[in-house]
């Protein structure tokens, strides 16, 4: 996973005020975020569908369409990757550091 | 975000065949890919809500279980985070290399 | 499904300001808006997966507590049955007296 | 509330093995069960989203794609109205005739 969320959360900042016809991301900031909501949450139920019906490829295009969603959500709630990083470092105990330890172990 | 999410991974693969009384992710594990697929739907639901109901802690706190619970459902299904992110790359056509870049310049 | 929704709407109704400790129905007033829509599409996800998973049992009593939570929302709401059967009336151009003049034929 | 679901689920059964390309309803049968439980998921999280959003126009609008959807994932799974009316008399203990009778206090 490494770089790629937090540089597309940098791109779909960007768009911010940018022209709706022009971008997709741009049109999802235009419509608000009942909308933004509303597709990230339809995305989450087609990874679970997908899951479900053991469909491995589909829960990797479907996981692609929730987490930039889910970005986009995030951004529309000034809420930062690390934010969640945070959150999820707290949580779980684990850190990237740790882990960069325990792979050279 | 960077790491956290590759490392999270990691930890719960290892539990994978783990004691069910052990760890809550070696129980979720144990319940299965329905369950697992239901409570990652459930924790998008409770991010939409905290979306739309403008609490910025909220989809802090929701957004971390979401993940959490996703990452669980790409290690039931032999999926990678590497996997996604590739997607997305393929996808959105930005890489952490190019984000790189881009913050040096 | 006969008369059993408008009955139960009724009893939910009844239970608007009673004491949270008496009545399920009651504290998922108190508990509010939020509280009562996630339950709702926690309901919604554990059927859509019992319907995926070929669960036909599941897909009964799943579907009987996303019934349940929907009424509670459209009290919570102030949205009655009628208000929606009307909508369905007019997107599906059936009427239930429609149906019983069918059921004569 | 009455009537309508169950003379929509009859019009519903009756597409089974119609023309997808003549009735919206025989085209989800025709796509399947993933595909029906996905548009039902998604009706749900737009109810979800109209009911925190306070919009009650809404909720009676989504609620109705919603029940319509459910019909016919219903169907798919040869789930009746009437096997979800009997559950939900068994847990919740009211019946239509009970309701009457109360009615007619």
């Amino acid at each position: 996973m490494a770089e790629i969320l937090d540089a597309l959360y940098g791109t779909i900042e960007s768009r911010k005020g940018a022209d709706p016809k022009e971008s997709y991301t741009a049109k999802l900031f235009d419509r608000g975020i009942a909308k933004i909501a509303q597709k990230t949450g339809e995305e989450a139920v087609e990874t679970v569908i997908a899951a479900v019906g053991q469909d491995r490829e589909a829960v990797v295009a479907e996981s692609a369409d929730l987490l930039y969603h889910l970005l986009v959500l995030w951004a529309a709630r000034d809420v930062r990757p690390d934010d969640v990083a945070a959150e999820l470092t707290r949580r779980h105990g684990v850190s990237g550091l740790e882990e960069k330890k325990k792979r050279a172990d």
